[in-house]
């Protein structure tokens, strides 16, 4: 069956030349995969670097009609798309980066020494890849968080095949994508299943049963991770699933911020929830904000920047019609609307971004729920004291931000950070969980239902979910990789349990 | 209702004052636990090395009542309980190094800079405690791998109130051992909760679905995982789990060190698998040795000494009942007997030690299935070309191990070691895979069905399981903890990408 593509901008479907994949091709797929491992493996890690540092140039020569093609399929305004090729090119040069320095190998020496318990044996322990990934890639970022996104980036440094779940929202894009990079890989002799990528909803749960795939990882919604576990569930070997999925987000302004800033935070809070039709996993969807003067001047900005706001493009039919009843549940589970630009209906996927507005007291399990697009709750406090059972209320994220001013006391804030601490992966202080940066000390990832493991998709560390331990014990020198021999010293390494620096910096 | 406990020496059954732990009970202990958190985050990592250390030299002062407490309700020798007991004590002591290192936190720091998509906030990341953890203790290790075994001390290590369900197999030794650890919390000043035990099954699927419950640890069956699993897929929020399961460990035999040191090698091999009654999750289940003359002088050796060997006797009647039936279903696959000494039927668990022999092309799954106990299946092979093959069809397990001489060429073993790679987490080089070191560079862990994680639970990374990454994103300095601050430099971080070592080292 052919493969559709819509413009979110009026609508209009389109067929493509691309089909989906069946059974037999998803296990011809997921074969190549297992076959380019050893070509990914033999690369060793410089060589690995280079293929990284290869693709991000690959993707960065085809800018402009990667671009193009994105914004017919999604909608999205030509600035923020180039901005997101930047950043997957930005992934890809980052793990080179990690590459380079070795760290992530965990690399450990302990030589044989007498024990409390006998003698022990020599022990050497470094991380390997675990084999070929399912990548299922995300609506909402066509290129830093799909076909060319991040987990694709970080399990290739790993050293992984990567085969891509293409989302419906986006096929031409993915496939443009991964031209892109399969001709680095060309360029550089590598094989073909070094990346490929599977089209239709059948096709990624073929991929997470076939016994080829070691790992899999998604950016989307609760129900699409269900989906996919349950595809997993009936593998007579588990693997791991990787799941970044539904995130509210909470944003607590504090009454000296409000006092002090309230024009500034209106603006700050409009671009960070309306930014990309907020359409963003990271988009604050609850301000606390405190019922005084300073909250109201606050609330009255940020009313009237809503008010006089344009229409937004939402990538795609399911969302938009989500994205609408969902404002109409928040509002008859007691919200009331506070902002919404009156809208001409055009024939395309356009909405109106929406303001609701709540009291306190009147915040329920409902008004906490995620409702993806361009919609903030603002939940009017009136003593600080209250926050600490509201936010216990609302479910873990990915983020959780506070604002403050000078006179709310040290003590305000350090209360307010354990309750978040608790509860979400970032602490986002004076500012907006929006605009993740890719970098070593990043973390995207939270309790559940933000994500449904203990590890990160954005930054250096996520290439830990497609890497496992391997020891060896008493092994001769010329069977051990390189980085476990005694003399390599280019990478950190911990040697009977003292961690070296590396010798080798990064480029 | 009340405990029993059996010594499997004579199967005499006694019941004990412990009670099963009902509902509410667990509910009690899961709030303690959540309470007594705060405290251990409180003591902070040098207060929580301090608090291991303590434990260490509890468990050590009360060692003769311990040992003889496990003896009477596992069977097993004092000498191996006695080393046990000093390996839980190495153990603490590992964790308070591990603590005093303080690069398990994986601290890392990207400070505000101009980056390619725009200006980066300032980031901070390093690891936090996920919460109170579940473990589940093993039958076959009373002190290492249960109440106060290396999950205990890597939970507590990293921060994490500890609820251990008791093995049923010895409920006295479990309670004596909290007894031991409480005593040493409530020296230094703690509250109840850190460590609790609750008894019975059903407690133990109460635990796992109480929302206090972070995480859980299991070694044990793949049925006990299955039952643990769906008690957690009850939840709301999923958990991890992280659960040592089943493993036949491969050790293959090269034609060369047949020749050169067979009996060397059978005395090797005898040891390893009749070892604790054969009871060790790295109990080397399957020997491939080589169809010639060497070959032949091993096996005669190794039968020579099974032939000759006493009773064992094992935990428990369950073990020993399924010990008896698997030795059946193997013989019943084809596998013939090699050895077995004629034993006294005797009141206890005991049983004799069975060597099993099969020709390679003889092998199926059904002989290569797990038989817990003092059991191996030798296996005779003509051409090491045909181990590839083999290998590949027994189960991916903990461990791998290759026995060669000089004639056998590197080529072979790299080639097995490539194999072996793929499937196994340790990869023994002319040793024996049980006797696991607990080091820095240990990995105990491997692809399923040998754990259903890409984690260890021997070794200093065991502690990463309980850990979970939190970000700061421009934070005020006053509110980072002290290993985030720049002016800290006593751990090992990574600042703008680049490792430094810590400028404290390990006492």
């Amino acid at each position: 069956m052919n493969v559709t593509t819509t413009d979110p901008r009026d609508g209009r479907h389109r067929t493509t030349d691309l089909t989906e994949t069946d059974e037999s091709g998803v296990a011809v797929i997921a074969g190549q995969a297992s076959r380019a491992a050893q070509w990914l493996v033999d690369s060793g890690r410089l060589g690995r670097a280079r293929l990284l540092d290869a693709i991000a140039a690959s993707l960065e020569s085809r800018r402009g009609d990667l671009v193009a093609t994105a914004e017919a399929e999604t909608g999205l305004a030509p600035a923020r798309l180039d901005s997101e090729l930047t950043r997957a090119a930005v992934q890809f040069r980052m793990f080179a980066a990690v590459l380079h320095d070795g760290g992530y190998l965990e690399a450990a020496i302990d030589h044989a020494a007498d024990t409390p318990i006998g003698p022990g044996p020599d022990l050497r322990r470094m991380l390997v890849p675990v084999g070929p990934v399912a990548v299922f890639g995300a609506s909402n970022f066509p290129f830093a968080f799909s076909v060319a996104g991040g987990d694709t980036a970080s399990a290739l440094a790993a050293g992984c095949p990567t085969v891509l779940k293409a989302h419906p929202s986006h096929p031409l894009t993915s496939h443009a994508s991964a031209d892109a990079i399969e001709s680095a890989i060309r360029d550089l002799g590598g094989p073909a299943g070094v990346i490929t990528t599977v089209y239709g909803e059948q096709a990624g749960r073929w991929l997470v049963r076939h016994p080829a795939i070691r790992a899999a990882a998604l950016t989307g919604s609760v129900g699409a991770a269900r989906a996919i576990q349950a595809a997993i569930d009936e593998r007579a070997d588990p693997i791991p699933l990787y799941a970044e999925l539904s995130s509210v987000n909470p944003i607590v302004i504090l009454p000296g911020a409000a006092a002090g800033r309230a024009e500034q935070i209106a603006e700050g809070l409009f671009a960070s929830f309306t930014g990309s039709g907020g359409q963003l996993c990271t988009k604050p969807g609850l301000a606390f904000v405190p019922a005084d003067p300073g909250g109201d001047r606050l609330v009255d900005t940020l009313r009237g920047t809503v008010d006089t706001a344009g229409g937004m493009v939402l990538l795609n039919q399911r969302i938009r019609d989500a994205y609408e009843s969902g404002a109409v549940a928040l509002e008859k589970a007691g919200a009331h609307l506070a902002a919404r630009p009156r809208i001409e209906a055009g024939a395309g996927f356009t909405v109106a971004p929406t303001l609701l507005e709540v009291d306190l007291p009147g915040l329920t399990a409902e008004l906490a729920e995620e409702c993806f697009g361009p919609l903030m709750v603002v939940v009017r406090y009136r003593d600080v004291a209250e926050l600490d059972t509201a936010l216990a209320a609302v479910p873990p994220s990915l983020t959780g931000s506070v604002h403050s001013g000078p006179e709310d006391g040290t003590e305000a804030v350090r209360n307010l950070v354990d309750v978040l601490a608790a509860r979400c992966g970032r602490i986002v202080f004076d500012g907006y969980p929006t605009g993740v940066r890719v970098s070593w000390a990043q973390h995207h990832g939270g309790p559940w239902p933000s994500t449904n493991a203990v590890h990160t998709s954005v930054g250096a560390t996520a290439i830990r979910r497609f890497l496992r331990p391997l020891a060896w014990q008493n092994a001769p020198e010329w069977i051990l990789p390189e980085e476990l021999r005694d003399e390599y010293t280019a990478i950190p390494r911990r040697v009977d349990g003292r961690l070296l620096p590396g010798t080798a910096h990064q480029p």
